[in-house]
């Protein structure tokens, strides 16, 4: 199965599109979604949305992995990233694609091996299981495709 | 100019479409368009936008007019809304419909003429501005049917 992982936001947008076959993992493609912060706010949710169809139509995943929201980051950074959000997972349903959520926990637990792993720790091993070169950049990126592994990983990626 | 108003939300989205012309008020439309709790989330989306897509076919809107998101709700509440508010915006945009924002004291100003202006004051000057026999019902209703009246009485109604 292909498995498009999102890390959602407004500015950046963290993407990684994996595939998942007999228990291995081949990285189709990674990369962030940019929108300037000086552009009106329905343009950069149609700039998300243009870009997401590109990818989608490009690799047709099955699937697509978002990451929950947390709520202890400042109210206004979590308005903005719940706004895109929202965009985003209408994007995908518009597109046929099923939209799974997995809190940070989940993604550590499926992806390290327990829920209290770091940053780093989860970052290396997004890079060992899908055989890369380097931890991708930004952050966001790496975080997209922790997700997209964490939804191989889990029981829904066989539920549908 | 045609405007449809918008008040925000998950469960319940407040719609009114009014006409504004030669300083008077034709209502076209009002309701809300409403989604059952224990649907999918990404369907509930799906629904809104599909019932957006009709109300824009239908009236043609030249604007749309949305309620800018309180900070004082619970956070859990405001995430929620912001998430269904982002794919609403995406909605308008992708119809090529431009949206315009306005908090609740610039509304109270617009409709009633001061921004201290109470819920009830609000849904009876909207009433008479828009010739209805009642107050619209639910309140979203009413709330969007107010915030497409601020619109029409901003200077935003007549700078695109």
């Amino acid at each position: 199965m292909i498995i498009l992982g999102i890390d959602p936001g407004l500015a950046t947008v963290g993407y990684g599109i994996i595939e998942y076959r007999g228990n291995s993992f081949t990285t189709l493609d990674y990369g962030a979604i940019l929108t300037p912060a000086h552009t009106e706010f329905d343009r950069r949710l149609i700039s998300i949305n243009e870009q997401l169809i590109r990818l989608i139509t490009m690799f047709k995943p099955d699937a697509a992995a978002v990451e929950e929201l947390f709520f202890n980051k400042n109210i206004k950074t979590a308005i903005s990233v719940a706004q895109a959000r929202g965009a985003i997972i209408l994007t995908c349903a518009q597109s046929g694609v099923p939209t799974f959520e997995y809190t940070p926990l989940q993604v550590k637990q499926a992806v390290v091996g327990y829920g209290r792993a770091d940053k780093n720790q989860v970052q290396q091993m997004t890079k060992i299981l899908l055989n890369l070169s380097a931890v991708p950049k930004p952050d966001d990126t790496a975080d997209a495709l922790a997700i997209a592994i964490c939804h191989a990983h889990s029981n829904n990626s066989v539920m549908r």
